[in-house]
């Protein structure tokens, strides 16, 4: 018999079915059994009578978290969860559950979770509550939203490599690899690749991959590899261009929720705008400690998050016109004002989410500014020979869906956004 | 004005229009000067008129491959490879070239390529060629074709880790990382991860991303770093659920490549299969070397992709009923057979790009298979572990898209299927 999904099974009231699914719990009542079953579209209810005695017998063996297929007959029940209920005639044992689960699947009644380092350790057990997996439900649709504004937009995609023969930008907190007789470093970003395909004329590239970060963080916004989201564009006249694609990316990811069945708001526009000076002036009577003016830090975002949203009501705001201290060489400056970048963050929530610039591409220029840097011209000879070749003027972004979803969702870190989480202490499961 | 793109020409002529491109060609005919622009799109011509004293002066000093604006209007003319052409009335310059290119963009008249090695240590131009950005727009086409179908048929997207605490399934040709105190590895396949998401209930997952080969590998079909394209799905019957499946997202790329105007035929319906013993016995008669009689080499395939496109006209073919020799210890043996294993390859135009199983999802029977391999059981006792607490039945596939692009499109090395490739060698740029 054909399997029925529990969605579908409101539609086969009062006829036999086949359900496939785990034993999500249990209950004894004497002479008759009941058994919730969950797969990957919801629970339901099956009773197990007395009078079914094979059925009955076997279900006094079965263990929580089994795989069973059930066939039975979907019988109306006003006091079954769902309104109706299936009737088991015949069970067939997928797959049995040791009988003690190392975590409960169930939330416990107390309503709190167990210990995420526990949790984590058994996390394909972990994501067996429905709601983790409503967590990555919300992200293959907010990630179908977005590549739909791609693909309605001339974008390629391109995979850009994870090997690198130099440590990037930063030169910090970089991976290295034993490769063959030499070492190669993991990339923190696809920023160069992506300028890379710009000067290859590709004009609008996207790319979904993972960067690394080898930082010693143990904060609930950070992890050692996390998937970054990138895209860049040519023949832009300023990073207010990729502001404006940002914001159509984004209202088509939350669309595309929404149009899910996934209960968000769809931000309007255009989002809130401020200069990082009206933010520092903003959030001055806080006394937020941050020895840098030219940037802020976690605690600043915060409370701009929170000072926006009462404001405007808008969770979103850019950050922009940000001080050549606070961003890397080859940022654009401002042709009125050089000690600025066509640049801009954007923070959701209260926190950044977004990096984004309009980029240098005229080599001279450049060379300038990594000297004004205080860089090595050596180290950026390569970089900067992208750009002596004819390059169209661009910019684009880095982008962290993880915290994303994690904002969106209001989880409490951004590993409960991520499969299977690394981070300094956690290299498994 | 806003800009048109060259593709868009052919329904402006008579109007003022401005373009954005690549200086291809420059043609001198002493009173008349002849450019070839490129954008994304296409290659249009530009006739720049002496008495356009402005445009013409600046033309004199133009290099090649610099980037420029133009304003003009399109005019009809025949003689024009489009047959129309852009009087050029003002032209911007956006970005210069040097006047020496280390490689050429227009393709040699002899029609010989640069050498390999030379265009990939300049990439950037190389991929200038709308020959080479062809080959990224069809994998665009062809990924967004297969995500429609996972689109429409409940797939959840999942991001698996790089990052392991041990060196994956096969224990060999793995990448080491300085991991903070500690070492990791690099992920050679998502494989565990993906049965680890059938373990928490997601029943149909896929995964787009790299994995990580350190192989001392120098052939036209290997590299260290590739994208892979990875699907699982729970509660199947067997194998021949995941080759069906298969075949349905291959069907879904090349539709999608055929509507976006790629020249390419659809696959028909059932791909040929034969096991693997009809294989060994058709090419026998070519006397090809193989010590494993329980596997094919690089040439069998090659030979197999002939035959049965002599035979049958197609393509592709599933190779079924792998001996357990050529098999890992957790693909699902025939009940019928324990011999042979649920599992195929899949291969194109003589090249394998699938490799998929039912995997036992059977933990006793696990452990039983990993002894009958001579394994040592406290190394998999951890991803025994998955299966424990009740896991559908399931099985999927690993794919290599790079393969199949190369193969479709005839490139003489998967290396020039991937944006930025990395070899044993090549780490740049």
């Amino acid at each position: 018999m054909q399997r029925t999904y529990v969605k579908d099974l409101k539609n086969k009231i009062g006829e036999q079915v086949s359900i496939k699914g785990f034993v999500h719990a249990i209950r004894d009542q004497g002479g008759i059994k009941f058994l919730i079953i969950r797969d990957v579209t919801g629970l339901i209810q099956a009773v197990v009578l007395k009078s079914e005695k094979a059925v009955f017998d076997f279900v006094k063996e079965l263990t929580l978290e089994s795989v069973i297929e059930i066939e039975g007959l979907v019988k109306d029940q006003k006091n079954a969860p769902n309104g109706f209920e299936i009737l088991a005639l015949t069970i067939n044992l997928l797959s049995k559950s040791e009988a003690q689960l190392p975590i409960p699947v169930v939330t416990e009644k107390s309503g709190e979770e167990t210990d995420q380092t526990i949790r984590f350790d058994y996390r394909w057990i972990d994501l067996r509550k429905p709601e983790k997996l409503a967590i990555f439900k919300a992200w293959t649709e907010f990630e179908k939203g977005i590549r739909k504004y791609f693909d309605n937009n001339n974008y390629l995609q391109i995979y850009t490599p994870s090997f690198m023969s130099t440590s990037s930008e930063s030169g910090a907190e970089v991976f290295e690899v034993k490769y063959f007789d030499r070492k190669a470093y993991l990339a923190q970003s696809p920023q160069f690749y992506k300028q890379m395909a710009m000067a290859a004329g590709f004009e609008k590239i996207f790319v979904w991959g993972p960067v690394y970060r080898a930082e010693p963080s143990y904060t609930t916004r950070h992890v050692t590899e996390f998937t970054g989201l990138d895209f860049e564009i040519s023949y832009i006249e300023s990073h207010h261009d990729i502001m404006s694609e940002m914001e159509r990316m984004l209202i088509a990811g939350f669309t595309q929720l929404k149009a899910s069945g996934i209960a968000v708001e769809i931000p309007f526009t255009p989002f809130p705008q401020m200069t990082l000076k009206e933010v520092k002036e903003k959030i001055k009577h806080l006394g937020i400690k941050n020895e840098k003016d030219y940037d802020i830090n976690a605690e600043e975002e915060r409370e701009l998050g929170r000072i926006v949203k009462e404001e405007t009501g808008h969770d979103f705001v850019f950050v922009i016109d940000w001080p050549i201290q606070a961003r890397p060489f080859y940022h654009m400056r401002h042709g009125k004002n050089m000690e600025l970048t066509k640049s801009f963050d954007l923070v959701y929530k209260g926190l950044e989410i977004v990096t984004g610039a309009q980029r240098e591409h005229r080599s001279e220029i450049l060379e300038k500014q990594a000297v004004d840097k205080g860089m090595d011209l050596e180290a950026v000879k390569e970089y900067i020979s992208f750009f002596k070749y004819g390059c169209p003027p661009h910019g684009g972004v880095g982008i962290g869906p993880a915290r994303i979803i994690m904002k969106m969702l209001d989880l409490p870190s951004i590993k409960e956004a991520i499969f299977l989480p690394r981070d300094v202490k956690r290299l498994t499961p």
